[in-house]
């Protein structure tokens, strides 16, 4: 099993000559190549894409065996990808799916990291992450909107709607972490960000992600007291473990706006630095003694978490940004680490009940122009969210695309099957240099279980119930998305959510509209579907309004 | 929720009058009737069908609602049911699964009968067991076919290929128990099956499973004794707790030739008898304390073990059958609890890893003719093998149907298509009066992540991955199954099993001649892939032989 290969630069081509048989096949062949770009992957050579060890293929075998099985599969022929290794090719039909993915699952009894690590290290398994393995990452943009969303709603909540003047507190620049930078200052407020590696910090200041990097402390407090003066809107980042940090400021009585956290807390051994031990011992000790790491580790998150309680406590807005670092120190002992909510109860759940969640899409041609062109339809098919509009302005200045050009923007149901029919159109009629893909995160409506995070605290008690994300799959399967993938673990880790991935292709064929008006449809529609089912009365207010047909509730 | 009404008897319509818009719905809608049919379910006033509380509905509402939207179903759309609820009508397209089920699924952490039973007390779910809730139950026949290849595999290996004279030693006579004695009278040796539930012994002599029912232990060795003189092979049902006899058996010096068990150990509070109770005492704390009879039956279970091993020490073939009862005394302090083997890897994964697997279809028409016509199609297409051919002669012989008409066979890869195909020809020619469904049992091949039972002790370690049934749900969504589910728990219990169930009906259509043909393939091929990928020589054979597409072991 060969891992690691610093020879291999891979991005995907662009353009519209193909190497594939079709762009049914050639949109996962280029999707694949753009998780592993330089640009868009955290360790491309290793096959790693974002969220601690979240992979887009197995081994380097693996993936150039995906690839050669891409290039000739036929457009009746799907592709079984099983924990990024392809292990079979079976006749199905044009409206099936082109390729078919499991990654990351586990019998639950067995669903826990140290069985999962002596699969993986055997060459048995993968970590998929959520869009790492199934191959719709776009870089750091991808989280953008979502952050932007969760900062502005806690603005709106807590702060009458301003954030100008405020500042947040986090830590984690990694792959999904690193957006929050950039969302806090779109969103109006400064921010400190703590990351303990160099190498992280200066990604983020290379792709405009972060405005400023302290010196220390001292600097960060003095930068950010000047943005409080100045009403200015600064991103500062700071070397530095967030276990130690943390409880530094509240020695110091410093009081932050808000608190979260991304640093990758949900993989103990490969996700979060222990507490006084340098990057380079990390490294080398979690080769050597995963299991030592991993308790050290957890131990720092308890301190950390500690520390946010605290905070929690002076009324400061204090959410755990969905990587379950509140699990690990409540198994750590500190009992009331749930006493600060999740960020999906707290500011995301509305939106889920109408189907609204991280829709996105990347131009296969390679070429800018192709997005902008389709953020100028978006704005013509949703004339009249402001927020909407005001979004992709800023995304069109202020975001730079990673691999591939790529957009996101949170709409749902009855939006995104207008709007992907209409990019199919666009497609159609060579307004775009080539085909566009459609996804979403899994982080969404309705294709995630995930108690400590996306299902925290539904209202009916129904948070673990995983036959919904399973549901997702099969239907987003038996209504012709290009490829479907079922995942376990994703952001929060094993054992802790199950979750399911959709990606669909505008080739601008009359069979990709009738594909597309189902997919993007029927995707949000469970979403709508499952909060329905729970009571939330904003779901069951769109299923009416929206002429879902769901027995029982609409009949 | 109401969950019992005994004022309801339900049994599928026979004949070739429709109900639903078309077979493609009619089939589900009957196949769930069918599944509590008082003839085929174990409890069917509580919709329980069999296997502890493996139901067909998650409650009367649901089920009626099923009903409805069945009967209103078009053949372009996809009904979703979650867990026993109907909870969706999508669109989707004709060569696109009619239904999709996913029961009892939970995220890993929060996967155990703790949780399970909160949220199935509060309305959330149910237990879908394995072809309980997903509709493809065809009563104890069901059963009869692996057993008896069970047994008659047991005799080749330790008794030279004859069980003649011999006898097994069992418990547990209920939906799927109660197969054992008449597979063992098949399988030419003599049974003796410990019964705590005289109602189930009943069932079980009325139906022709049982041939008699022995007033105590004293009359029952002496039939015993009698048989092994003879050689007539009589299967005897005793009333007891096996977890007293089997103890008692041991101080007596009786020396059975094999040990096996099939009490409902997977499910401590609904299905193992605690050792000193009546059942009348069992039945009312299962309601009023569930957690103390939990406790009392794993006791029970751990002593039923210890004694199951004290005959695997005596160098008597012992074998747990697929109920789980090792890991539940293994939990409760009896270490070696392992040290008999699961019946898979002692007799079955041979026949996986060549798709060989249980293979099933009932006629729509109700008539037993049907299924006449459909054995003899088999010898025909199957010419050479003995064995299925004394099979299905037997079958005819001493099965009882139990609602609709039905046959199991044992067959893989390359057999399936081509007998579903020569069905779907007998419909469309007029042989047959009505469609004819084909299924299987989650229990097979490709269907089943269950390190305890399925996927015990695989050679690669890979027991507790699950991608591949994942996989092989999505695969049959695509390739055009009828219906399609994913179920979590099934017969080892909470946390213990994922698995999958495929039904596809022959409407004698050329629609269905070509879908018949993809998911007839696809289904055994994805049992033939996992075995292959595992590195069993068997499949790697079968796989180049069959000429299945699997990147890095057939190119
Ligand atoms: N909220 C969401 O929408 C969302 C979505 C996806 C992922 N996540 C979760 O957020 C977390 C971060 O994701 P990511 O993709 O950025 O992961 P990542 O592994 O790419 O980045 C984590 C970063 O944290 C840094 N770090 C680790 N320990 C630290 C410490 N003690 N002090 C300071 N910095 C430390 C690492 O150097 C790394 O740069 C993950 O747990 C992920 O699952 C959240
Ligand atoms: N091996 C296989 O192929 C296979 C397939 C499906 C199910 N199973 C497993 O086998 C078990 C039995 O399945 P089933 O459908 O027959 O379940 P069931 O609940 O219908 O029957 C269990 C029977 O055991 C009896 N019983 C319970 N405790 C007893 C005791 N202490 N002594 C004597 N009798 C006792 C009950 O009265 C009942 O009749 C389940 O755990 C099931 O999951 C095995």
């Amino acid at each position: 099993m060969r891992r690691i290969d610093k020879t291999r630069t891979i991005r995907a081509a662009h353009g519209s000559t193909l190497s594939a048989k079709s762009w049914l096949t050639e949109a996962p062949l280029r999707m694949l190549m753009n998780n592993l770009d330089p640009d868009v992957a955290e360790r491309p050579e290793e096959l790693v894409v974002y969220g601690g060890i979240g992979r887009a293929a197995r081994d380097w075998d693996s993936y150039d065996r995906i690839v050669a099985a891409l290039r000739r599969l036929e457009d009746d022929q799907t592709l079984l990808v099983q924990s990024g290794k392809p292990v079979g090719v079976f006749r199905t039909h044009r409206d099936a799916p082109r390729v078919l993915i499991a990654n990351s699952n586990l019998v639950p009894h067995w669903a826990n990291w140290e069985h999962f690590s002596e699969l993986d290290k055997k060459g048995l398994m993968m970590y998929g992450q959520m869009t790492a393995g199934s191959w719709i990452y776009i870089g750091s943009q991808g989280i953008v909107q979502g952050t932007y969303e969760t900062f502005v709603e806690m603005g709106r909540r807590h702060y009458e709607g301003s954030l100008k003047g405020r500042w947040i507190l986090t830590a984690g620049l990694g792959g999904m972490g690193g957006a929050q930078t950039l969302a806090a200052t779109m969103a109006g407020a400064s921010c400190l960000a703590i990351e303990c590696r160099q190498s992280s910090i200066d990604f983020r200041l290379r792709t405009g992600y972060v405005d400023v990097c302290a010196k220390d402390l001292d600097e960060a407090l003095a930068i950010l007291e000047d943005c409080k003066r100045t009403g200015k809107a600064l991103s500062v980042a700071l070397r530095g473990n967030a276990a130690e940090v943390l409880p530094e400021l509240l020695k110091r009585g410093v009081k932050p706006d808000a608190v979260t956290d991304q640093t990758s807390a949900h993989d103990p051994v490969n996700g979060y630095l222990p507490l006084g031990w340098t990057v380079e011992e990390w490294e080398s000790k979690r080769a050597s003694d995963p299991k030592a790491v991993a308790e050290a580790a957890k131990d720092s998150m308890a301190v950390h978490v500690k520390a946010m309680l605290e905070f929690h406590k002076q009324g400061i807005p204090t959410f755990d940004y969905g990587n379950n670092i509140r699990q690990v120190a409540f198994d750590r002992g500190v009992t009331d680490a749930f006493a600060f909510p999740g960020f999906v109860p707290a500011y995301i759940r509305p939106l889920f009940c109408r189907g609204v969640g991280p829709f996105r899409w990347a131009a296969l041609s390679g070429d800018p122009e192709d997005i902008y062109k389709t953020d100028q339809k978006v704005k013509e098919l949703i004339p009249d969210d402001k927020h909407l509009h005001n979004w992709l302005d800023m995304a069109r200045e202020r975001i730079h695309f990673q691999g591939l050009p790529a957009r996101i923007c949170w709409v749902g149901l009855g939006d995104r099957d207008r709007l992907g029919r209409a990019f199919n159109q666009m497609v159609a009629s060579g307004e775009l240099k080539a085909p566009i893909v459609i996804g979403r995160d899994h982080l969404d409506s309705g294709s995630v279980s995930s108690p400590n995070r996306e299902t925290e605290a539904m209202q009916d008690g129904s948070d673990a119930v995983s036959d919904w994300p399973l549901l997702n799959a099969l239907l987003n399967t038996a209504s012709g998305a290009t490829w479907v993938s079922l995942h376990h673990g994703g952001g929060v880790g094993m054992g802790f959510s199950q979750h399911s991935g959709m990606v669909i292709v505008c080739d601008g064929t009359a069979e990709a509209d009738a594909r597309l008006a189902r997919v993007l449809w029927n995707d949000p529609g469970t979403g709508v579907m499952r909060h329905a089912d729970a009571g939330y009365d904003i779901a069951i207010d769109c299923a009416r309004t929206r002429g879902l047909d769901l027995p029982g509730i609409t009949d």
